[in-house]
């Protein structure tokens, strides 16, 4: 007999994942190496090491190893918030009236607000173990620096945080969290780098972007010795890290032996889809299991579905590694929406390589059919998404509506990476009916493209 | 061997109590009756169902019931945010290097942002129940109208919120919350109202008090039959739903044989407080066990420590009922501070009774001392906390701090009410240096104590 399924599935402490899994490690097609800004080959450790803290470089560049222990240290400071629970949306379903299962897993329940805080206390964590002083980063809707000043604050690091001018001054709190931390928040550009001056003496009234801040912060970095960058999406190491929320969820379906048929999460850079769909994938690509994956972008900025699959700079002032990724070229400056953590010129090279061999599908929504969803889903099972986790709500919705349809009892996870709290400016707007949306047209889309470099 | 104990204690789903303890039942002394404001007559059920829903007003005045029954779709909706976690300060007893233990019922991980949840879905079930089309509340810091606005939406009930003016400006995030729920915000004093009107007139630039609020929404709900009024603190039956809180806590710590010596919660209208000793407290008075209770106020507006034992009115216009309970006097407004939750000038009378018969203590706290307290907790436990939840780690840091002074191993328990996501400005305030305290003078306080009503 099939157990009762709980609302909410908590697994137990003990149960929390001692390893993190590597999902490049079991793609028999791996990602392509990231290249060195100058000399345009596959960079070193040594010379990622620069950047990186060395553990974190090395990380960055195994694609062999399919599971890396999680420092104790690290276990220890996620038992603060994890497991994170598996929640089976009995309202939302009810609601929709669907036939559908749905499940998400829901990683909004500490104080930076989203899963950024899964990296960033193992980067942190490095960082202290090589006997840093601190690290430089960059955020945009704010998540990302809010969990590395909560990690850097655990191992009594400094950290320097580099805030898109434009959330700076839209997201005054975030910047308070952040100071409640103890972390500095400069706005971006800033007139404390080289590249922050030169953006600024080029377009003086910039609202900065978040291509713009890393630029920044990589520089920052390098000021001084005892200095690392840290990123909390895009790369390899991310990714690896943020496998435990997709640990976590199947270790919680596979308790009340749940398959999924469909896994749905947001993709800016990748990070949290990545994390998720980890141990699934994994098994399929070891041909135990198949699923359907779908990655949603917003329609302002559709790097999966719009992009090409090319090398690209990260950043914008092209001093960071080349990736190949999906990508809408580096200069391509997205509409403002009120998803800033999607505001990304391209996509994390696993995901790209995954999605470029037809393992996972995308699908780009609008930010007010996205808010549409949010409210909706707020409303019936309590939680405020994030704008960017809203996205995987919206695509969640729409395959379960299908279901109404179809008479499908299919089971749908998707992930929902974050609570909205600091984002009722955007929830106003979209009240007032204010909200609007942009859509590139095919010019704009060709012009980021054809600033892509030639290799 | 004694279990090891995890960071987090989260109950099964089916440990879920099914019954609310209420409390008074339990006193050999029991508080005082309400009285009718005209008459000044014990209230009867009949004129409290004027104002309350039936079953409510039958709520109010039970003080014979020792448990009474959740009903199924309370106990359903519970499941969206309980059972709620019970967490050991671990990281808090590392950083304070205490011997104590330290324990805290978080009460945060709902949108709401609070335990005020719990006794606003009970109090929306009965009015769907009754058939009803809406409520009419108040709000000061917005914990209340979120909760409410939330419960109500759930039910599908119209929801108007009156919010203290100057949370109303201060707070637009807040507002948005509710208005995502559905809600209607508006601030008070209005003038939709006759009482509203008249405040107005008299002090037109006046920044709105939680008393004048309460008047305002009383009446708004009286404009039509199919509206009742809800509250979300200071009456008995708040108390009573509150218990789960206290019942949730104390059957997680039974589970692994802890039995606290100390029980720590912030009181404004004394609802969390009232709701986290009930089970406590019961068993002391049944001579089964023996706690310490402290109750923490606001230096700025210390009902208890320098309050009176008195019949006096819930509100500044006088049209609730009189209450016996400590009392600053309705007239008393406390100064601005930012703890908007805790700015009441009476105290439940379950919990006035229980002060008055030495059966708890109580402390009056500094707001910089308090967001002190705040910062150094958010910093190694991770989460945020509201300033009100705040006094509570105040007076709980101060007694492990003890304990390191004495060499004593206590077992201490607080109540972590909520989240302070949305009062950021006030941290920014203490981060900047800018907070000040206010401690009444003695003159206020008699001020404010000779505007009591003459039996």
């Amino acid at each position: 007999m099939q157990k009762e399924i709980p609302y909410k599935i908590y697994l137990e402490e003990t149960e929390l994942p001692k390893q993190w899994l590597n999902l490049r490690a079991f793609m028999p097609h791996k990602p392509a190496p990231l290249l060195h800004p100058q000399t345009l080959r596959p960079i070193t450790k040594t010379e990622l090491s620069e950047v990186f803290c060395e553990e974190l470089a090395k990380q960055e560049l195994d694609d062999t190893t399919p599971y890396i222990d999680i420092p104790d240290e690290v276990r220890n400071f996620y038992k603060m918030y994890r497991p994170a629970p598996l929640i089976r949306a009995y309202f939302l379903e009810k609601e929709l009236d669907t036939p559908a299962k749905i499940y998400y897993k829901f990683e909004g329940n500490n104080t930076s607000g989203s899963h950024k805080l899964n990296s960033a206390i193992a980067q942190a964590y490095y960082a202290k173990a090589q006997g840093l002083s601190g690290v430089t980063t960059e955020t945009g809707a704010g998540q990302w620096g809010t969990a590395l000043s909560m990690a850097c604050s655990y191992f009594g690091l400094d950290c320097k945080v580099f805030m898109v001018k434009c959330s700076y001054e839209q997201k005054p709190f975030r910047r308070e969290v952040m100071r409640t931390y103890g972390a500095t928040v400069t706005p971006s550009p800033s007139q404390t780098t080289k590249i922050g001056r030169e953006i600024l003496a080029r377009f003086p009234n910039t609202s900065g972007s978040l291509g713009c801040a890393i630029s920044e912060a990589v520089e920052a970095s390098m000021q001084s010795e005892s200095y690392r960058y840290a990123l909390g999406s895009v790369l390899n190491q991310v990714l690896l890290h943020q496998s435990i929320i997709g640990l976590e969820a199947k270790t919680a379906l596979d308790k009340y032996s749940v398959k999924p048929d469909v896994i749905i999460g947001c993709a800016g850079g990748g990070s949290n889809l990545g994390g998720l769909i980890a141990p699934f994938m994994a098994e399929q690509l070891q041909g135990k299991a198949k699923y359907r994956f779908i990655a949603v972008e917003p329609a302002s900025c559709p790097t999966l579905t719009r992009g090409k699959y090319a090398y690209d700079y990260c950043d914008t002032g092209k001093i960071c590694p080349l990736s190949k990724m999906y990508t809408l070229g580096s200069g391509f400056i997205p509409s403002a929406s009120h998803a800033g953590g999607l505001r990304y010129h391209g996509m994390t090279s696993t995901l790209s390589e995954l999605y470029h061999q037809g393992l996972m599908e995308a699908r780009a929504v609008t930010q007010t059919s996205v808010f549409s969803a949010a409210e909706q889903f707020a409303r019936v099972e309590g939680t405020l998404p994030a704008p960017e986790s809203a996205h995987a709500i919206r695509v969640a919705i729409d395959e379960a509506l299908k279901c109404k349809q179809t008479g499908e009892e299919k089971t749908i996870l998707f992930g929902l990476t974050g609570t909205g709290y600091f984002d009722m400016m955007s929830y106003e707007k979209f009240h007032d009916g204010k909200m609007t949306d942009y859509i590139p047209s095919d010019e704009e889309i060709a012009n980021g493209l054809a600033g892509l470099p030639t290799l």
